[in-house]
């Protein structure tokens, strides 16, 4: 058995989350470096699975509806280097190294640059 | 006019959100110090309209169907300090203030405690 290999253990987990009605759940992924949000998206259990067995992040498109390696076609691949999951269980938080440090489609590192100017308190 | 007061421009932003077909978008809470994730929750228009006029975090509660001013029982507040959407125009990050450093209703400060042992690389 190679270090990659799913256990029952592992995959117990997998079957506690609560999925939504379309069998996903959000996972936010942040940088372990700086704690820097860069993108938030959604897993089903096979994305998950495939994260796990591969080090490297899983999403589920919804666009596309098929199981998406991020980096597959960009190169900017995000390795796992911790995984969270919250209180109810019902969403993921992946801490990655995010190679290239683009994580964004839009060629930013983070998705998150639309800026809201609020008034300052 | 006080500071509170949202003009048109400030609602322009929200009526371009993806909110789901539940009328409600993700919203992701960050310490606005460290950068960690306390937690994920969801939000309505109204509850982004409230959030901008008070400067106090309000969600939309799923499980109770009704806006949720986070802290109001609890006292643990969330002070907006900056606030943004993703390039998807589909996820809220708000960077807060946690009143008393508890954003998690089981006490904890994130709602991320919910560790995942996996194979270092």
């Amino acid at each position: 058995m190679n270090s990659n290999t799913l256990t029952n253990e592992n995959l117990l987990w997998i079957e506690r989350l609560k999925f939504n009605d379309r069998g996903i759940i959000p996972a936010i992924a942040q940088d372990y470096r700086d704690n820097t949000v860069l993108m938030m998206a959604w897993m089903n259990r096979e994305s998950i699975q495939r994260t796990l067995e591969t080090g490297e992040v899983h999403y589920w498109s919804r666009s596309r509806a098929e199981l998406w390696h991020k980096g597959a076609t960009s190169g900017h691949i995000q390795k796992v280097k911790q995984l969270f999951y919250d209180c109810d269980r019902d969403t993921i938080l992946i801490k990655i190294e995010q190679v290239g440090d683009i994580a964004c489609h839009m060629g930013a590192r983070s998705c998150f640059f639309n800026f809201v100017p609020i008034y300052p308190r």
